[in-house]
């Protein structure tokens, strides 16, 4: 017979006294952290809020942005389960953030176990595997000088500039995997200035002649193309720009053209499909071409689905690397977004027609807006979904309560803001 | 009508001369490219070869076991591509490893378009994301005393010692997660000592109390639990070791209970999904629980299946760190493998009952040698599915061209030595 059990109950006799569990508190702790994310309708649950202790527990004060990041939750989402930490009185707030309430350290020790404050995240690239030093002083501040002069977000279109660091960090990335010298390099949608970053790397490179053999910029935003057209001519690196909406197939001259792309698509699943599959037209056929995907940080059942997508559309993923990109202003995700590494399988995808369908985070989720009458206070969620469809309604038929026609508008809801 | 199309053909003037490519040169650079791969059964094809040659390019001399980690190769692949480089005078051996021949690099300046050799790889942590430095050091150096004293390899397990830092980066990748503190850990075989790891690393964490709340170790060498358990005994740390096949499922009392796992499986479909599903029975119910997982390199096909089975049993992938483990003495896949960190989705699939199919590599591909006739210098290949069965049947019946009944081995057939 195969199976050979031998349960030792302990190998060391000194240190087998169960764990100091507490008992009674611990159970009720595992209570209260459960009702904590339920207030907060905290997907990740209890655990969830552990983990948010555990952070600050090894450093604070931090702020909520800090805390939204290293969790990979939206900062809605981390805003809330602050507030119900706070009322619980396991949380105070800080100048610099928030912090373990005094008292709370001992709850937190006894009840989540916690008794440390390492971090062995590599300081000189914090888990981003590739490094941006003062190797490339030179060559990101010319990158931030072009930034500093982007059009504005549009936000319809999910857009949120990535930062300069980002878009040289990405170059650099498809750089080491052989994904730029010597090859034809396609960006579908670019207001994170990728293209700009890659020309200007190139330059850096090699002087005296540019080390990719092509790269094309593909964007349904022509304000975008032209300021990267303009950086092109300036910092004189060769790009192709091309206005037009992915929602329709690439158009011929672009197809089984090239050896990698990258894209920061929108964060909605359309987008993240729809993005990927013209990605695939562009690639040349067979396996092992390069792809190189952003992506919001997900819980665990959207990033489930993220993979599934990649997995369905025959691409393998050869790594992940969280927390890759930061982006200016993109507050509801913190800033923040993985990147992944992908390569082309023999399995292609059915070719995708021209998509219809909602694509934006607006149009997937629409934006709701709390609106407050100043004649009688009253709150209203007002959106496709919340209590009025559209403010103009609202201001049209007058508050229900005292029928004043003046509102203001307050803060936009949960989950509306993600960004590409 | 939403689709805008404007192509510039190039923005920048001065730069838009097409690439020099040197016409014929270049097209019969990838045939060369090609046929080499096709010579060498390189299953990523010419860009293979390319990538190849593209890190010979950046730097040389590099050894093959360097190439093959590099490139996520297994070594007889590696091996095989650096003969038929070498048979077309692209390569050159030297004592520090293979190079360039001369006269190659402008070959692949203009075939493929190199031109530079910088490395943004980060050097600190060399893209393993956690960092085991100096402050590790004592830990370390006890950890390597207890792999010296490790039982030999069984490679019918496919065993296949990780190094005392890989361990220890492993047990510090988990702590940083929040796998380990105030946890129920559970390690589904541990040649590796990732067991020892954590327990000195609570050790040197916390010296007045471990910091895991419970540590289990399910292995079937019960050579290696005696020697976790003598560990423990020697540094007081408290482990539980339980010998058992994991073909069978776990015994009752490890179900349901742990919040997080690690494993290094059999590098075969079938090891990678009976682990998990064990490791599943393991973790308590619901989302969010950890999942460490080491498995080998892989081309694309590959890649995607490792990541189907992850889904397929409802495990989400939140990273994946290429080259984030090495192995004393693997051969066949150059001593490394990949990191995966999983979590738990709601979705868990069916229970799995006992599994009686094959799981080790040499089940799955059991072993091809060559063997070498020492009569007349014929050769032959030995094994299930090879020119002759097994070796005591070429001795019994001896050799058909010359009738002598003396052979010597040779090397072990690609594919057949991957590890655990």
């Amino acid at each position: 017979m195969r199976v050979a059990v031998s349960y030792n109950a302990c190998t060391s006799g000194a240190f087998c006294a169960p764990y100091p569990t507490a008992g009674g508190a611990m159970e009720a702790g595992t209570r209260l952290l459960e009702e904590v994310a339920e207030r907060a309708r905290l997907r990740e649950g209890g655990a969830g809020v552990a983990a948010f202790l555990r952070l600050l527990y090894r450093r604070s004060p931090l702020r909520t942005a800090e805390l939204a990041r290293a969790l990979g939750w939206p900062i809605p989402v981390t805003a809330a389960v602050r507030g119900e930490l706070e009322r619980a009185g396991l949380l105070e707030r800080r100048p610099g953030g928030s912090a373990l309430a005094p008292g709370a350290r001992s709850w937190v020790e006894e009840t989540l176990g916690l008794r440390t404050r390492e971090d062995p995240l590599c300081p000189l690239c914090g888990g981003r595997r590739i490094v941006v030093d003062s190797r490339w002083e030179g060559l990101l501040s010319r990158l931030e000088e072009i930034h500093r002069r982007n059009p504005a977000v549009d936000r319809a279109l999910d857009q949120s500039h990535g930062m300069p660091e980002t878009a040289l960090r990405r170059a650099l990335a498809m750089y080491r995997e052989g994904a730029l010298e010597g090859k034809e390099v396609l960006l579908l949608g670019d207001d994170d200035l990728v293209s700009v970053a890659i020309g200007l790397l190139s330059k850096e490179l090699s002087p005296q002649g540019q080390v990719y053999r092509g790269l094309v910029v593909v964007d349904i935003d022509e304000r975008f193309l032209a300021h990267i057209g303009d950086a092109a001519r300036e910092f004189s690196f060769s790009v192709e720009t091309l206005a037009h909406d992915l929602r329709q197939p690439l158009p011929e001259a672009l197809r089984s053209r090239f050896e990698a792309v990258e894209t920061d698509p929108p964060y909605t699943e359309a987008g993240l499909r729809l993005f990927l599959a013209r990605a695939l037209e562009g690639l040349k056929a067979g396996a092992g071409w390069d792809l190189f995907l952003s992506f919001a940080p997900r819980d665990p059942a959207g990033q489930h689905t993220l993979l599934r997508v990649c997995l369905e559309l025959g691409l393998a993923v050869f790594s992940i690397t969280p927390d890759f990109n930061r982006y200016a202003g993109a507050a509801t995700l913190a800033g923040s977004s993985q990147f992944l590494h992908l390569r082309t399988t023999e399995a292609r995808p059915e070719p995708l027609g021209p998509y219809e369908g909602p694509l934006y985070t607006r149009e997937v989720r629409p934006a709701l807006r709390r609106y407050r009458c100043l004649g009688c206070g009253r709150r209203f969620v007002v959106g496709p979904g919340g209590e009025i469809t559209a403010i103009e309604a609202l201001k049209g038929a007058g508050c229900p309560s005292c029928g004043g026609h003046r509102f203001r508008a307050g803060r936009l809801l949960e989950g509306v803001e993600e960004h590409a």
